[in-house]
């Protein structure tokens, strides 16, 4: 396979957009990755898009050939991948895929999500299906009520505090503030935290990412072509995808995220690096807990250590490694099937890669 | 890119099936594959399937970790592609790129829909999701209006009649009868199909294909070492995907299906073919008109042809280009996500391939 970089990103802000719609968000994103990245629509010859409920959300499906035809991009081929809220991640490593095999040279990825259009029930239902339908949603498991049996188990396992779960969400408030791509730009306390509205025991509203509406977009090159584009591209070097057991009674253990340790490793090995080489790092914090269960098994913590980690700062901004720059999930915003896109478009934008041309998984 | 081979197929029985679910449908079709493949569990390295609404049909996203987890292949990653009524060929075509690329050796690609659980309006408007919902569908337009238009149009300018339509319906029930997988296993006259109920003037109910629960799979591998595996691996000498505008009312012409010629023509280049060399093809006919345009818009027949053509009997099965042998959506059915694959299965099965180990598009 021949090495792929990203060559342009593009992102619409983060928040409840009540003027535009679903594919307006996209387009746009879309739009704002094309120019970033120097390139004339004729050039594009495929895309991707990463989208994990439009179907429920605005009763649109096939939306590779919606976005083909609203981005005058006919007749390229654009493909919809789902993968729940890694929808947008797996779109990306789709287009990697394109790129790396010959198979297309220039290569548009998408994510999107428009959610806030009807009720906070309907969007906890709908997003339950991103568990085991049959055997967790039916049954009244909703992902805050599955979230906090992991969240539960953790602190019984390695003493896990609420305050160590709050500090994830102070943490990426504090980035968020930073991102005027962010649904919310405000700074919060570990009180606040501590005292806002329990959702599901132990975790309570600011433990919670929100229901957002959004989406962003990449361009993926050919890394010996890349350089016609822009100064600097952002080569990939790794790209690996794992799962697990879908619904949570199956699992071997409730505190660890196997998937991301099976997929890390082989992240790790394609790219000849360790954890100690990694400088910044976009997780997927859907809730506070989640964040703390993926900086151990993405291997930068020891199990059960994650949550002091990030209490005592050392997943902060000017640390050795800072985690959800963007604000993450719980600041930035979480529109589905854009969050893995928008991982992306802040890892590549970061002044570590600016400066040294540097790595990113 | 490597050459690539499917080198094992299986699916289920297309029809109603009242007690099997969504995940029973594709393990079954999945382990059928596996089983024809010769190849155990383990050695699978990734997946992909199509299906395009399970989220509205059955309440479940997640598709491919949901397969992983039932079919028990995690940790390997699993990726659902959604393209309409594309879903399944789309799927394919990931797949063959992931084998192709040298990302994976063995993959294993699935289709399935379950859609016999709801009523027709619920699920025609869950269909009307594959076209532009918010001019189309969100205005009244269903799939069978959107189809007798492009029917209606194709007559006034080609002099189709309906009668050429109904000989559609007729090859293809004639073709199902034999086809012990197919939902519809008996035999019509063009009486019936003009005498049946009106649906969408010009199309009546036997112009239209069935709503259906079943499912499809293929395993493919590196061709290389597909001969490891089975006596007569098919190799996938062409791959090709396009776009077109979405709703109707954009598109250059309603007599015609733009994205058909554009991928028919890469697929003819990259196989190094010409229409000549084709002996049999499975086409879609969700509607008969729809089959009359691809074999038209394939170029298997000039323009205007396709109704005379299948009215003579030059697409049935002793003809020189077998059409839709399967019985096609008309009489196998069409479960949405598994039609795509299920072509696949029909083609590397047909005698031509297993005789003179031909080719297929």
């Amino acid at each position: 396979m021949r090495p792929v970089a990203v060559i342009g990103v593009g992102m619409t802000k983060f928040g409840e957009h009540w003027n535009e719609g679903f594919r307006d968000l996209v387009i746009k994103a879309g739009l704002r990755a094309i120019e970033d990245a120097n390139i004339h629509g004729e050039e594009i010859q495929a895309g991707y898009v990463g989208t994990m409920a439009s179907g429920r959300l605005v009763g649109q499906e096939h939306i590779g050939a919606l976005l083909a035809d609203h981005m005058g991009l006919t007749p390229i081929p654009i493909t919809r991948v789902e993968g729940a809220c890694a929808s947008g991640g797996l779109a990306f490593r789709q287009g990697y895929m394109a790129v790396a095999s010959g198979m297309h040279d220039i290569v548009v990825v998408g994510g999107v999500e428009k959610m806030t259009d009807l009720d906070v029930a309907e969007v906890s239902d709908i997003l339950g299906g991103a568990g085991d339908q049959e055997w967790e949603l039916f049954l009244g498991a909703t992902f805050p009520g599955l979230y906090a049996m992991m969240a539960r188990r953790h602190m019984y396992e390695y003493k896990t505090t609420a305050e160590m779960l709050a500090s994830v969400a102070v943490k990426n408030h504090k980035n968020g503030a930073k991102n005027k791509y962010a649904q919310y730009q405000n700074e919060i306390t570990i009180d606040q935290v501590l005292k806002s509205k329990m959702i599901a025991d132990p975790l309570k509203v600011f433990d919670c990412s929100p229901i957002t509406d959004g989406a962003a977009a990449v361009v993926l090159a050919p890394l010996d072509i890349a350089k016609k584009y822009c100064e600097q591209p952002i080569e990939i070097i790794a790209s690996a995808q794992a799962s697990d057991h879908i619904a949570l009674h199956s699992r071997a253990s409730l505190s660890e995220l196997y998937a991301t340790k099976v997929a890390a490793k082989h992240a790790f090995e394609q790219a000849k690096l360790t954890t100690k080489d990694i400088d910044v790092a976009e997780v997927h914090d859907c809730f506070t807990i989640a964040e703390i269960m993926a900086i151990e098994d993405l291997g930068f913590y020891k199990k059960g250590e994650g949550g002091k980690a990030t209490l005592d700062g050392k997943t902060a901004l000017d640390s050795e490694i800072a985690v959800n720059t963007s604000g993450g999930l719980k600041a930035c915003g979480h529109p589905v099937g854009a969050t893995g896109v928008k991982q992306i478009c802040e890892i590549t934008k970061h002044p570590v890669n600016m400066e040294k041309n540097s790595r990113k998984i």
